[in-house]
């Protein structure tokens, strides 16, 4: 989790929300992203949807079996479907998503038994740290906008 | 629709599931793909993720309002979410999807009042196409697969 917490400062330095995603698999780092949105100009560039295509691409498959994927944030609609396309095993996120979480908050996509997939999901982990970021983000650019 | 239905005989040709999405915007054609999660093998690489990728870099802009998706297959969560994202004003798309569809079968992602985007949705568009090349794909592969 703390180096998703670096990719989301990256992420930050950019103009982009603090997101970072982190995922292993066969005991190593296979993917390793930050929020691009901004940056690229790409609705579906968040953190974990390059993170994942970075890892299928590593594995030179799909199939993320195995593997366990470290998001900042609580994944949205589009990234919690794009965990279970991806048949991850697990999920471990930082701060809860209110507003847009699709993993507790507003729907719990990776733990659906209609679906053909499900996470284990840890949530909570470094969870101050990966929440200051947001807020600090945040309250940055209100200040900003203000002037 | 059509268009989107061209594209998905090319996902065909490469042993993909057979689904193809367009993206309409500034009365022309922004985004044209079809699925390549086999031929790539990335678990992100549904046709609508494709499109909208194409479709922003086509406006330089990640705002897709003002514009509409056609796709064959009513989208997953992960392009669902992805839609909402984007802002796109309008998804029109062929036949439902009882298994993963996010549109209307297992959730209405893009009509959800706590998100900060909804779709108008227009359903059932050359509906008997759309899913005869789902059938046929599937009935072809049980064949393969038995022999």
């Amino acid at each position: 989790m703390r180096l998703a917490i670096e990719q989301a400062r990256i992420a930050e330095e950019n103009g982009d929300v603090p997101i970072g995603a982190v995922i292993v698999g066969e005991n190593r780092i296979i993917g390793k992203a930050y929020n691009q949105r901004e940056q690229l100009q790409d609705p579906t560039a968040h953190a974990e949807i390059i993170a994942l295509t970075q890892a299928a691409a590593a594995l030179e498959n799909w199939h993320l079996n195995g593997c366990t994927i470290y998001v900042t944030l609580e994944p949205c609609p589009m990234c919690a479907g794009a965990l279970v396309l991806a048949r991850i095993d697990r999920l471990v996120y930082g701060c809860d998503d209110p507003k847009a979480g699709a993993c507790k908050s507003l729907y719990n996509i990776v733990q659906d038994e209609r679906l053909n997939h499900r996470l284990e999901v840890t949530s909570g982990v470094l969870v101050e740290q990966c929440s200051k970021l947001l807020r600090d983000f945040f309250s940055q650019r209100r200040v900003k906008n203000a002037q």
